[in-house]
């Protein structure tokens, strides 16, 4: 049965890693594409394919022969999905659902016709585009394709920032008064089963848009996660998702839950679910896309997720710091193996799991002395 | 740092798998070699070499260029990794510790060396030699090398047994009368940090010799528990072990502990710690040999490991099975994808972890049930 079956990863990057991860408990055989030769997901399967999923003809002969295809990454050929679908191979999330959410502009108006709150924003088509809204700033300018850890967003103070801003179509959103970010992870499956993991506290670092660290459960009023984890469920079944799906919510001053954005592939505010969870996001998404009953999401400790990022001080005493954070009880490191280094790029993660939020805190800052 | 290192791992069975599974954690690259061309690892990297471990040329063949050696299997070849390791390449375990331990008589007579308890055996050449123990009967053969699983053991109950017995080096052993079986994991690294894991119980199914079940902790007076400890201690560091152990062991009905076996490498006695502890075997594997600092091995909760062998009925209705079997909460499937099906093969594994031992227990009825 399991063994029997051949599954493609659209994307071989740390998330790709992690599900084959999943996938070696399955017994599953995966083949990844991906146009980086060095990408992480290279080493972990004998049927690695260096191409660019955003090619129609790449993607097309990947899929055939494939049973099932899902995606760790947003940015894929839709047509040749859907020119895949209509062979037999069965495309999960559906290619409607990548192609809604790919597009930032797009996913937006269909949580709006969906009666889903959203942060309010204006389709920009180029940077002069950008002149008629100056009345309209302070703003966040996202790029409607292709952004990831905080490449493609911005935030346009005044009129002067438009100068340098993107030049391509975009949405420039209204900076709403944030108290929190929070996610949710949904899975569903073809059944129509669907299930939440507990909402999640997400911190970014100042400048960047990029995670720094989430905490998981989030420590908010009841109301808040309840609201949260419907808004999820009603997006999944809105979209009769097949897969999982993150949710990224700001909770603004006044305590309304906005729906930010959503990513329909693992995400990493559920990397925790590895440690914390009695089924990670990773082995989720197999059960969604093999019309497995869903696992259980249960939480079984506080948990912390801190995301490595590349830095001077990291590149030039790896093995020292990486060595000191191993010795950290109930530091979980996920490396990610990455080839070269680049400052501020993503090289990795680490959960911490403890009894109390508190302890689990205190250990996040002796790791983050040791990385800094 | 780590995404440089090249470690390649002799077997490819499901215990390459799992090791696989973790190394993903730490970024490393790994190459597989088997006998097996459609092993479970072959699908889990892009390195993977089909050939014999137990051959000289293709060891060494192997292992030039690679960083760090493992194994997953004892039917190794000692000369090539002798050579490799005048090469500079790092082997561990060391290849004396792998030699003592492949042969059952220098592995019994190295512990008796030690003055470690073990139950008594004599050294057996061939079928025709066993004619001069008939008195020591009813006794349990066990052939010298290449056992696994329940292959390679007997029970001798009467001298008509020896006509069927095995005819080749073995080692015949009293009967002793056990209590329990238990076992242990230590893990030891360069530095000579050593750490166990809280003894297992084992219960093997009637006349096979496999592990039927396994349930974490060993509920058993705290005194056997320590002393079974302090024997796995000693025996890791008398071999100056850098590497992981598992020491199997008998508790005799007047509450002698007895090492039984001893395995250098993951063993299906601590499928467990994946679920359970802070740190997998393999993770703590992958720790030992690659000079890290050893992990936490604490226990989160109570666990039950059932292995899954092929039955017919299992084979006829395996889709039903396993979607039953994954919809009980808790229960972790492992499911090692081996091509072709036989009766009484191992296929996979189950953990199933919960608050208390009893609802572990109960849930493990359930899937016996299911699987039955």
């Amino acid at each position: 049965m399991l063994e029997n079956l051949k599954i493609g990863i659209l994307g071989g990057g740390q998330l790709g890693g992690m599900l084959i991860r999943h996938a070696i408990d399955l017994g599953l055989h995966i083949s990844v594409m991906d146009k980086d030769a060095n990408a992480p997901c290279a080493r972990y399967t004998s049927s690695f394919t260096c191409a660019d999923p955003k090619s129609y003809e790449a993607v097309l002969a990947f899929g055939q022969g494939l049973d099932v295809i899902t995606i760790e990454m947003e940015a894929v050929n839709i047509d040749a999905l859907r020119e895949l679908e209509k062979q037999g191979v069965r495309v999960f999330p559906s290619p409607d659902t990548i192609k809604v959410i790919q597009d930032k502009l797009t996913q937006k108006q269909f949580l709006q016709s969906q009666g889903i709150p959203v942060a309010p924003g204006q389709a920009i088509e180029s940077r002069d585009d950008l002149y008629q809204y100056e009345s309209k700033l302070p703003g966040c300018l996202k790029k409607r394709r292709n952004g990831y850890d905080g490449y493609g967003v911005m935030v346009l103070r005044t009129p002067a920032d438009i100068a340098t801003a993107f030049d391509e179509p975009s949405v420039l959103e209204e900076l709403v008064d944030i108290k929190h970010e929070i996610a949710v992870i949904v899975a569903r499956n073809e059944q129509g089963e669907v299930k939440c993991y507990d909402a999640v506290a997400m911190v970014f670092s100042g400048e960047k848009f990029i995670l720094d660290f989430q905490l998981a459960p989030a420590q908010l009023p009841e109301g808040i996660l309840k609201e949260a984890t419907a808004l999820a469920e009603k997006i999944a079944n809105a979209l009769q998702l097949v897969g999982i799906l993150a949710v990224e919510m700001f909770v603004t001053k006044d305590d309304k839950v906005l729906v930010n954005e959503l990513a329909p592939r693992p995400h990493n505010s559920g990397h925790h679910t590895i440690e914390a969870s009695t089924t990670s996001q990773y082995e989720q998404l197999l059960r969604a896309i093999l019309g497995l009953p869903l696992g259980d999401t249960g939480l079984h400790f506080p948990s912390l997720m801190l995301n490595i990022l590349e830095t001077a001080a990291l590149s030039a005493n790896r093995q020292e710091k990486l060595r000191s954070l191993l010795a950290v009880d109930g530091a979980h490191l996920h490396w990610y193996g990455k080839k070269g280094s680049r400052i501020g790029r993503k090289v990795g993660h680490v959960t911490i799991t403890g009894n109390t939020m508190e302890s689990v805190v205190a250990k996040a800052e002796t790791i983050r002395k040791i990385l800094n």
